[in-house]
């Protein structure tokens, strides 16, 4: 069993939706009518150990930002504000009273940093630690939907890409010397433990009003990017020159011969948000994401058709949806 | 670690609430605001394999019932309606695909028996089966809390102690013989794999201004009980000789010479409902009851003081606050 076969399956059964459900299984978060208040958004992400995390390298207190982090991200990802949170904390017999005061340490710290009350949670014993956030958040206009970008828009990142799949290489391949390492890396590694979350370019963006579609990018920009492409009924074509990354970035890539498009593009858990601006809104949304200590690149344009594009240097176009890009 | 330390650590560190939040940590749910409309309800609970659910002889359809029940009843002992929900699924190689189609077939009688919508979720691959549900609900009125018990109110529960703990029993003792067993004690079978939530007494209760405190019973009454006296500052005292059980689950007790009592208090999995009810007002809580298909069962009092006595039938009082009863 895959897991789009199980959420396939669940769709099959359990989407019959009444009218509270402004949007359910299919964005980054669901939508659902506040009554007479602003729309609330919810989303929820669970991190087992060994499949998302590895505890020997992964510390506490980055683990427990994480955690928040990866839903704050769905939240920001359609303009909106997180607001509630529940935790469900899986602990094992292994499981330390040191560790766990760091790991607290961290959610809160997130929690202050955001704003977030934690109203709920769950916490029961088995074989591996596992952790599932449940995030409320609340739109403050209209959130904004994977399926708005239209032919004309232009792609936009919000931040250098690849980094958490830069770092999580080094932790992976390279744990010996990661002491050596690690100051010359540290924004890669600092990525991959604990990725910070664009709230507030995501509710900028979202009051705008120059956005078409937007979502985070966490399965890495070519699947993610399809999703929106698939969603708006569009083509994406992503310029291979204007893919944003870190120096250092550039620097791993070149040391351990990795091919810098592949990791860029393929490389999940960057947690930087995606977005269409409609045509000629370009300048007042880089000023936008100024004003919010954020950067925003353009990287592609939204035509007819459909899938991701990649283009590269010398106009040849490779078909990246839903995949881990493989350079030629 | 103990789950009580955990969350006591998470109560040191996270619960420094803004406005929005009406009760945190604490309750059957976590109650906000919903801007202009009614508060909403939230609880989350999470089943794992081999601790909370054994798949040797859980079937799939009852576990997906069970798993949104236990969140279902949480709920309920606010006064609340269901509403949203989502759904977090760790799955392993094991799991197969009609094993799956069963699990979401049991999910979705659940969520159209009660008008749920499945709005998101998370599907992850791990080691063991977990299943993490949140879910939404909204209360009519006030949500009925468990600290609103006073000296004097009457305590009642919405149906025979007992039947899901002799459930599990006879699965964990006498599973080479189920067959054989299994119409003569099919209430207390069924009771452990696929409990029903009191929703509709929840409601009915929650709306009548009769009731002082209401919570589920999922620890077992000694437990449960426990929380309501404390959060109440009052005590409780159960009268022995009233605790309602079913026949088969007396039979069952002969039978295999357990003490009812014991079974009945310390048994958790029940999913009642337990409240407290104004004195003079039991006529009309026990017509309400019935108007909706439930029962309601008085079994003590609750006087000045603090903590949970049981009364024997020769007057004897015995301390059970919080634990497994264990009888003399």
């Amino acid at each position: 069993m895959r897991e789009l076969d199980i959420i396939g399956k669940i769709q099959q059964h359990l989407t019959a939706y009444n009218e509270k459900v402004i949007c359910g299984i299919g964005d980054d978060c669901a939508v659902f009518s506040g009554d007479n208040g602003r729309p609330w958004l919810i989303t929820t992400d669970t991190l087992v150990e060994g499949h998302h995390f590895d505890l020997s390298w992964h510390p506490a207190y980055e683990l427990g930002c994480k955690a928040m982090a990866v839903n704050i991200s769905d939240i920001a990802a359609m303009g909106g504000l997180p607001v509630h949170a529940t935790i469900s904390l899986t602990f094992t017999k292994d499981t330390e009273e040191a560790w766990l005061d760091e790991f607290i340490r961290g959610l809160a710290y997130m929690h202050h940093r955001y704003n977030i009350n934690l109203i709920g949670g769950d916490t029961v014993a088995g074989e591996r630690l596992s952790i599932t956030v449940t995030l409320l958040g609340q739109a403050h206009k209209e959130p904004v939907y994977r399926h708005g970008a239209m032919p004309g828009d232009i792609i936009y990142v919000g931040g250098p890409l690849g980094s958490a799949a830069a770092g999580l290489f080094l932790f992976q391949n390279h744990r010996d010397e990661i002491e050596t390492l690690k100051d010359e890396y540290a924004s890669l590694l600092r990525h991959h433990l604990a990725p910070m979350p664009q709230v507030e370019l995501g509710r900028a963006l979202a009051d705008s009003d120059y956005i078409g579609a937007m979502q985070d990018i966490s399965d890495g920009l070519a699947t993610d990017l399809a999703h929106i492409a698939k969603k708006s009924a569009v083509q994406a074509v992503v310029f291979e020159d204007k893919i944003p990354v870190l120096p250092e970035f550039t620097r791993l890539c070149k040391r351990y011969q990795l091919t810098a498009t592949e990791l860029a593009l393929g490389g999940g858990d960057d947690y930087l948000l995606l977005f269409t601006v409609r045509a000629g809104r370009e300048k007042e949304v880089e000023r936008l994401a100024r004003s919010v200590q954020a950067m925003a690149y353009p990287i592609g344009l939204i035509t007819e058709g459909s899938g991701v594009m990649l283009k590269g240097p010398t106009g040849n176009l490779t078909d990246i949806s839903f995949r881990g890009f493989e350079h030629e």
